[in-house]
């Protein structure tokens, strides 16, 4: 089985960032020479997440509204006992996901190109964004 | 590595649905000829999701109940402003999960039909059932 | 393709608990000898699920404190009606996902421990807790 494993780095300066990685992603894809299977993308340090969805400002800001209501900042958590003040962080990064898994398929592919790999509805679903959130430590 | 790749269709009247597809993909599982591995099952359009749970009626009312007052329709979001009117379908999604992946094992296969090659518990684990919202295109 | 399948069987006497399983995860992953892949950690029965988080005892009362507010024990769910009483058991272990995968890599491996074939950081990713509730049947 072909497996192949590569890393990006991120450093955000806001406590919350969104950040999309879909072209990052696709390239890997593509070095990978994986033609048919999945990939898997999955974040580090554990305040943050990966998920599928559009790129747009709007939704974005309405991901960023929702998880405030339904994870407030601010409160009195059992887990800032620790010293640490991101617990809304891990619960937010639970709403949104954690591991992501798409599929690549090359059945219909043409031209080789990652964009010819994907089939236009995966391609689209491959446009990840990623959420980090929290301490400041470099993730992927 | 085998790999096997197959498309699910559907076309939705309502604006939110529910639908069964544990057959369907216990079908292409068969078809496969996968015994040991994964199967993924992966969502398109972007506001639909896909997840494992019972196909229970009453469950799945207070699904919708429940992601409707988590997630409420009829809001002013301004993911609305690029002229879309499902931000709550986003939302909702993000909620029930998108891509499932569920294991095949054929260790205790027996008769090397489907229902053998999958264990009793996770044959209940397959019971996939697909949520497809907002525009009304066809999905995967 | 290398496909390792084991099962983890846990008995809870309280109507939700949290199980820390990163240990028997990462054994069953040395066992298996799969040093570049993934593990897929499912859970059955139906109304538990898998996540991975900090195995931190207050981030733990979080967790519960804000699943019984997003998704309530003791309402009117429709799925009652069936004879069960474990509806807010289907929504909490939505909200906390469900089938978990984690990348295995041993691009880093030096001494062929586990420890030395996950990087640090997955390490760490697959600090995997399992939370088992409802119905008391015996789960994985």
């Amino acid at each position: 089985m072909l497996v192949h494993t590569d890393y990006l780095w991120f450093n955000t300066k806001q406590r919350q960032a969104f950040i999309r990685i879909i072209d990052e992603v696709a390239a890997i894809v593509k070095t990978s020479e994986v033609t048919d299977g999945t990939v898997l993308v999955s974040a580090i340090p554990i305040a943050s997440g990966v998920y599928v969805n559009d790129w747009e400002d709007g939704l974005i800001s309405d991901f960023q509204a929702w998880l405030e209501k339904l994870a407030p900042s601010g409160r009195d958590y059992q887990h800032h006992r620790t010293g640490e003040d991101n617990a809304d962080a891990h619960l937010k990064r639970t709403i949104m996901g954690h591991p992501v898994v798409v599929p690549i398929t090359g059945r219909h592919a043409r031209s080789r190109t990652v964009g010819a790999d994907l089939l236009p509805g995966v391609r689209r679903a491959t446009e990840e964004t990623r959420r980090h959130q929290g301490d400041g430590h470099p993730g992927i």
